[in-house]
């Protein structure tokens, strides 16, 4: 089922901009029992992401009605959230008024399987580089060729590509951000130049603030990733998958990585209170 | 009128990629009397962003036919070609095998004042960079948030915008690139990290050559822009502008301009012959 400015189609307008320039933002959200998971957190991402573009962010009272109309009978699923600056203007000359597109999808939650998230994934260092651009880099906005080429280089021997910026720092999976613990701090990738804030990241992040686990947001480089003692990945709807294999060296399953995770299932049941 | 894999529609499938992720490419051709022009050099392109982006470059006939069906009555207008993906795959995973989906879009000619071409047109210097990105740079693809992003900087004060990479090196307009003239020399910037190798560009290069006009390839300085004889814009649409104004500095339309504008008339003509 997908809904398009509140109403059920499965076709868009040929002239959305959503297609001639990727100028849009999107949201991918795990539903659980008809609610959406971390729905706050993902709409304060999507407004960024508009003050960033300067799309015109919907009224959420909207936003909210179309989501719930879409997942409130859902079991477990997955619900995307696209936000286009419509159709029109001139070119790369935006219509003005903008007139956003929003559109909700639905999608079946994905089957991974269980021993992705109990024994941990394969993962590669991709040859395909993320490009700089500050302006971009944090917000989740649909131009994707770089994550796109990036997929296109494995097939099933393994789950996640780490991603290194034209600088050479490691910055995070084509679908993931990336977490390491060494010595006990954990580290994740400061994303500044290029790649995505997730909201589990963000999330991770406060978990450890609020935990007091010490934590460090820097420039990371592949020889640090590999002498890490834990590696693991994340996101907002496969949750968190431990890497156990990188570049043909082997990870524990470290006992960091597992308080995160249950520090994480805490988080969640205490943060359901504000799902819509 | 447009075609989307060769029937009359206006309308997109919802899960095309290129909606997604901005995943495909375009070219956008002038009609002339029913003739696209430039066409062999417009799917040239087209091919090799193909390659780079691991498209199926379709049979070129049926490109061929499409873009005349569209054409064939227009005494002038505008194409737009679009190759994307198409649908389905799992996230940023390609499917397989790819269907490309074809778009051929007819535009009107834009109506841009004839003192554009006579007299020149007014530029700045964006505020937005450009990106770094070596794969991605030269291709016309889909991921184009950085153009709308520049071209949002102005209404109708100025008609282009000129754009920096991160590099603080000057690339191009928002959708034009650029020649500067300095003591005899004609100079465009090197497109390597940043940029779209315009079609007209790439022609004017040639007609360089041809012509024993002295040139260079190279990467510009905003220092050195300023101190030029002549600056020039060009793309495949509006031809070639002269830049009489640009950062409050004044330009000529000078003579080695104004060679270029005949040879590239001349060079029109004779290159009729190429086109379906």
């Amino acid at each position: 089922m997908i809904l398009i400015n509140g109403e059920q189609r499965d076709t868009l307008e040929i002239t959305d901009r959503g297609l001639h320039y990727g100028d849009g933002l999107f949201e991918t959200i795990e539903i659980v029992q008809g609610q959406p998971v971390f729905l706050t957190q993902h709409l304060a991402r999507l407004k960024i992401g508009c003050q960033v573009l300067r799309i015109p962010y919907p009224k959420e009272a909207l936003l909210l009605d179309e989501i719930h109309q879409i997942c409130h009978s859902v079991v477990h699923g997955v619900v995307k959230l696209m936000l286009t600056r419509g159709s029109g203007g001139r070119g790369y000359r935006q219509p003005e008024p903008i007139q956003a597109t929003r559109l909700v999808f639905l999608y079946p939650f994905p089957k991974y399987p269980v021993n992705y998230k109990n024994e941990g994934i394969k993962a590669l260092f991709c040859t395909s580089r993320l490009g700089l651009n500050p302006v971009l880099a944090g917000i989740k906005h649909n131009n994707r060729l770089e994550q796109v080429l990036a997929r296109a280089e494995w097939q099933d021997e393994f789950q996640e590509g780490l991603m290194l910026n034209l600088n050479e720092h490691v910055i995070e999976g084509t679908m993931t951000n990336l977490f390491v613990v060494k010595d006990g701090v954990l580290y994740t990738p400061e994303i500044i130049l290029s790649g995505v804030k997730g909201v589990l990241r963000e999330i991770i992040l406060e978990i450890a603030k609020i935990n007091n686990i010490p934590f460090k947001v820097t420039s990371l480089t592949q020889d640090f990733i590999l002498l890490a003692d834990e590696l693991f990945v994340t996101n907002s709807v496969i949750g968190i998958w431990p890497i156990k294999s990188l570049a043909g060296k082997s990870y524990a399953l470290g006992s960091w990585t597992q308080k995160i995770i249950h520090y994480l299932a805490e988080y969640k049941i205490s943060d359901q209170g504000t799902a819509c």
